[in-house]
């Protein structure tokens, strides 16, 4: 048995997100094992990094399968892309240890959210960000920002009605640029994150900001642990998970196929 | 009567390009005089600064049409934004004098074009470029780019079965940037163009440049004044009309509404 580690980007406009659902195949995983099952035979059981949500796309998400026959007998990527959509590619194929596991492996995530910020709506990138037609304050979105970096209970952030054993995360980095006249981007690094943590903290950021208030308010819906002190969740078309990091001596072990 | 100037973008995927059709509905112009109709309640006969092909592009298209209204009735741009589809957008309108005329009064055009030079195709600008999977030399592009600038006679340009009087333009720039590690963009900008002159300019460089040709074998295919000499087309979703100039003079007439 190989265990074979997939890296893919995808465009998720128009997919309800990665997680496979019976009912509704329109998922990103849907479409993989679809892709692979066409390829090898059988459907393998994928295991992601984690969900992405509906419209949320990737620039690297990854999966891991297990898998019975010969490693050598496709060219892995070319194989794949040629049985996939053109919204998802893969862009990376190893064989990974055995020990490697998508999602419990997973050291570090790094999201990116895109807003377009002026007068009239995004022509060009409609899927691909949040329009706020209001000006938005970098330097504020930046001091806010500052207090999610450390180990906190994000359960202010987190949907309510999920049920997970614990709330506490740690966020390496979380700042903002202005990558162009009309055009912010959040980056953000942690050692997880919880359902639609990231659209809740772009969300809240930007209301807490039009309101004028005190950068450090953030604080405080920090610590009320409580979703209803957090502000509106930012669509999902703006979020890019934009890349997964795994133990160095791990990420050492896979073998490019 | 008042003559109004209107500046739009569009994300021209899936229309049928600028100009109108009686037989075809999904063309700019046709979507344009629609919405124009349902604020004016007359259907204005529009004149662009010139076609752009079905899928392609425009960061500035320029319109002119004559009204007998009362120009202060409506907000211009929020109005007929407000009737357009989210792929055509106006982010100006003017009151222009009578001597402008959004094709005849121009001056100068620019055209961009994006090429995805990378080993795997474009997950999320798939409509807005070219892919090119072969590394292309920028150093070789921009040197023949050079043969295209200043007045020449574009007939081996210029798509076969096209009437125009003279097929003599002026080429201000012609340039390519590598903008990021996987795009190229090229800039050209002169006082007009022939029918898919900028697509048939940069599958030619593209051609000559793969097979290793002498950047100077561009002008031979300038002078034989012959389609044929010439190589593919690029297509169109590469393709943006990207600003249209008119005199200083008349830009000063044009008085925002």
């Amino acid at each position: 048995m190989t265990r074979i580690r997939l890296d893919l980007r995808y465009d998720g406009t128009g997919y309800l997100g990665w997680q496979k659902q019976p009912k509704a195949p329109m998922t990103i995983q849907n479409a993989l094992e679809e892709a692979l099952f066409s390829l090898i035979g059988i459907k393998p059981s994928t295991v992601g990094s984690g969900r992405t949500d509906a419209g949320a796309h990737a620039r690297q998400q990854v999966v891991h399968f297990d898998f019975d026959g010969p490693t050598n007998k496709y060219p892995w990527v070319n194989a794949i892309n040629s049985k996939l959509p053109q919204q998802i590619q893969l862009f990376e194929a190893y064989e990974a240890p055995l020990e490697f596991h998508s999602l419990l492996s997973a050291e570090k995530k790094e999201y990116v959210y895109f807003i377009h910020n002026a007068e009239l709506p995004p022509v060009f990138r409609r899927d691909f960000c949040w329009w706020q037609r209001r000006p938005l304050d970098v330097a504020w979105l930046n001091t806010a920002s500052k207090f999610f970096v450390g180990e906190h209970d994000f359960k202010s952030f987190q949907n309510t009605g999920t049920l997970v054993p614990s709330t506490i995360r740690t966020v390496f980095l979380a700042n903002w640029t202005q990558i162009s006249p009309q055009t912010l981007k959040f980056r953000i690094i942690g050692n997880g994150f919880l359902k639609q943590m990231v659209r809740n903290i772009v969300g809240t950021l930007v209301e807490l900001s039009f309101q004028k208030r005190e950068p450090i308010e953030i604080l405080k819906v920090l610590q009320a642990q409580d979703r209803g002190a957090a502000g509106q969740t930012a669509p999902a078309q703006g979020l890019f998970l934009n890349r997964v990091s795994y133990p160095q001596k791990l990420d050492n072990k896979c073998r490019k196929l």
